[in-house]
């Protein structure tokens, strides 16, 4: 197993620590239970943004925590929800009282714990309201998943909802446009290689040298098919096609488009995949108007791709367009 | 060969087309020959900053041009020098009329190419100065290079002069400020994977499943020694010292520090070893003012990190907090 570690054991405390030294000025992390939470208490009146999932998908959540974006986040172990007390404990902590907004990524653990979690905070008088991402067009029910997978738009959904909050928005109104969001937004991926999951130490599924995962999860759950590999224009139409004709994206519509990394590819190869990407959606005449290129939820080191479009109007382009300034998304401020 | 692309050929361009599409709103993309140049010409009396290299090791350069660092970045092939002639049309589009800064990565290639093209731009009445980045203690001379090679200090250096021009520093001011930058700044790195040229189809090197390279170069240039893989504390101790004890860095200073992934690394890797990085660091006496982890200065998809250790003093520190806004690296606007 290649990897820049020390005990599998240690990986999520370790990475905490180095974020926590590589981000002192802005974070502050508990390690019992784990969770990061912005170093500014949330302010008062202002409803704090709470997410979290299993780690190995750096940088969310815990990257996404800062003015503009999350106020906390739970990290897991590597592929593993994080436990209701994290979230509660990270709730408490984030609270400005004005209540406790859950994003949650659609797997059946990290549903069943933000439930539990969103209980224990509520006995306390907190007020709390959850919105789900399911936003993986490949297929319809999972490994982990009862319903379609939270993925790519997770990570616009938490700079979305960040910056109305930041704005004011209250708990009523943070959730109806989560809502609106969630049904707005759709997503595909695709992966060239597995990944190692640390504890595991082999990879968690095999692809031949010629092969392809296409419509894969972010765990490496198996998608819709394995095909041999193909040329990054075919992989963008491959991904591309359903997610536009899912929605469906109309002609006319403004998106925001995001070509995502799942870890262990290049940015070279991503810009390669947006240029098709966003061909693609031009011939559809949608207008690209927001773009965003990198890798922000992962699996590790997998070597592939996702993309994900965001229906969006001039409300939604303000609040992308709104200061930001956490550890991996950054601007205006 | 793995990979998100169509033909080897139409690598660099068809990542261009990418970039150009994704961040039209501040770059401009000249495709013969190859530059990326501010969207918004250099203003008159600001000194042009021009860089370049091979691609293959995004998002430098061309991923920091804009507002607050270069203003213009030439690509050449993978792995391959870009030409005087993309260097000359690259100074010639981004000059404001206050000269031309080469900031050089030490290859001989490289070196070669920017002399022609100043000399060039010289003959158009351009004045034009370069600073070199010779960072890597890991060797002496290399398979590319006469001396010792330029790596993760040129991205600081980037941001450093990116900032100081932005301020009206002028020509012969940058240049001394950028040879004062190389005299303060190390680094070393570290591969557990080799990476594979889209045109050569297979590894450039091989490493058996237990052996990573430490003190390998950008393009997979062998390092000091191949050894068994080892924990993530003691590759991080395996590239700080030398760092440290090459200036050397003396305790009581203050240093920015860079935590730089390979490319096919995922980030929680990187805050690992960011981790024992910082404590190395502060056992030294050292205090690090800022930091810097992420995938900024890569070798394609290949597995590993390297170092970089800057001595700063207020005025580095107050030129790295200044507002900065291109697509890889983006604060304060």
């Amino acid at each position: 197993m290649k990897k820049l570690i020390n005990a599998p054991e240690d990986v999520v405390r370790e990475a905490l620590e180095g974020m926590q030294a590589a981000h002192a000025d802005r974070l502050r992390i508990c390690f019992d239970p784990f969770y990061v939470v912005r170093k500014d208490a949330t302010a008062k009146g202002k409803v704090a943004l709470v997410s979290g999932g299993g780690s190995g998908h750096e940088p969310m959540h815990g990257g996404f925590v800062g003015y503009g974006m999350l106020d906390a986040a739970c990290p897991g172990h590597v592929f593993t929800s994080p436990t209701p007390d994290q979230m509660y404990e990270a709730g408490k902590a984030a609270n400005g009282g004005a209540g406790v907004l859950q994003i949650v990524k659609n797997y059946t653990g990290d549903v069943m714990n933000f439930d539990m979690a969103a209980d224990m905070l509520r006995d306390e008088g907190i007020a709390v309201e959850s919105v789900l991402t399911d936003d993986d067009v490949a297929v319809e029910d999972s490994l982990y998943t009862a319903g379609r997978r939270g993925v790519g738009l997770t990570v616009l959904m938490e700079k979305l909802l960040g910056a109305a909050a930041e704005k004011g928005m209250d708990l009523a109104g943070l959730k109806a446009l989560g809502d609106r969001i969630r049904a707005s937004g759709r997503s595909m991926g695709m992966a060239l290689t597995p990944c190692t999951v640390p504890h595991l130490g082999k990879p968690s599924f095999e692809l031949a040298e010629n092969e392809m995962e296409v419509g894969i999860g972010i765990h490496g759950e198996p998608g819709r098919h394995r095909v041999p590999i193909a040329k990054a224009d075919e992989v963008a139409a491959m991904l591309m096609e359903p997610v536009l004709s899912d929605l469906p994206f109309k002609a006319g519509e403004s998106i925001i488009l995001f070509v995502n990394g799942m870890g262990g590819t290049p940015l070279i190869e991503l810009y390669i995949v947006y240029r098709k990407a966003a061909e693609i959606a031009a011939k559809h005449g949608l207008t690209v108007s927001r773009s965003l290129v990198g890798s922000y939820i992962t699996s590790l080191e997998m070597a592939g791709t996702s993309v994900t479009a965001l229906r969006c109007d001039d409300t939604l382009l303000g609040l992308w367009d709104a200061p930001v300034n956490t550890p991996a998304l950054r601007w205006g401020v």
